[in-house]
């Protein structure tokens, strides 16, 4: 088990800072955020150290992936919420404060004032196409 | 496979509707957004047809999971931008709009003015210990 002695969400899942846990396996665990956007935001963090979402490896992603579903019906369930936002930031630009993979799972109420930034833009004439090529050849070369 | 006639991702999964798609497998499709936050925002799609993350099987939502670092990967080689945010809306509360569950991937770059509106809370004495009494039972009964 990799783990990083300076990393808080290593100390977490190796029980030496107290978290609010509500559930785990033998791949993630997941508690509550200590200092919350709203009551009941969740964090979900890999066991091993992994700084970023491009590090992990597929199988691990994949529980990830398996353990969402539940936990958001878990977290409408007990928070009352109608809905919430996932978010995983990479990266400091992206607003990547702990460097150790995890994602976010925020209760929404109306009038929270929280949410994504969306100013939606559009493409210009053949750059859509021109990334879409770029794209598809990372994507092979990469899977 | 379940489709949902007035619903545009099952159309673009269908071929109906065109799309800028760069990457597919038997579960997802991973295209351009039409309308981008960043250049190179992505999504990522079921091929079936399900409103919300709550209501993917497991099996389908670990698939979303493990092309997650793949497609994260080919946004950073593609882009040039040194970090992402990984999004999910469930709900029109959380900002979701389109209802056929999709998973964004968005560039970030410095100055952009995009990210998560981030005003962090806390708890009051007792509170954290009784969401995660709930959480744990909500979990344990849904699992």
């Amino acid at each position: 088990m990799t783990r990083n002695s300076d990393c808080v969400f290593c100390k977490i899942v190796s029980v030496e800072i107290p978290a609010s846990v509500v559930y785990e396996d033998e791949s993630l665990i997941c508690f509550l955020d200590h200092n919350p956007l709203s009551p009941g935001h969740l964090l979900i963090v890999t066991r091993e150290h992994y700084v970023k979402l491009t590090e992990l490896p597929s199988d691990v992603s994949s529980k990830v992936g398996s353990v969402l579903p539940l936990a958001g019906r878990a977290l409408l369930e007990v928070t009352g919420a109608k809905g919430f936002n996932v978010l995983c930031n990479e990266g400091a630009v992206a607003g990547q404060l702990v460097q150790h993979v995890h994602f976010h799972l925020i209760p929404r109420f109306e009038g929270d004032k929280l949410g994504y930034r969306w100013v939606a833009g559009s493409y210009e004439e053949g750059k859509a196409a021109q990334l879409t090529d770029a794209f598809q050849q990372a994507f092979t070369a990469s899977s």
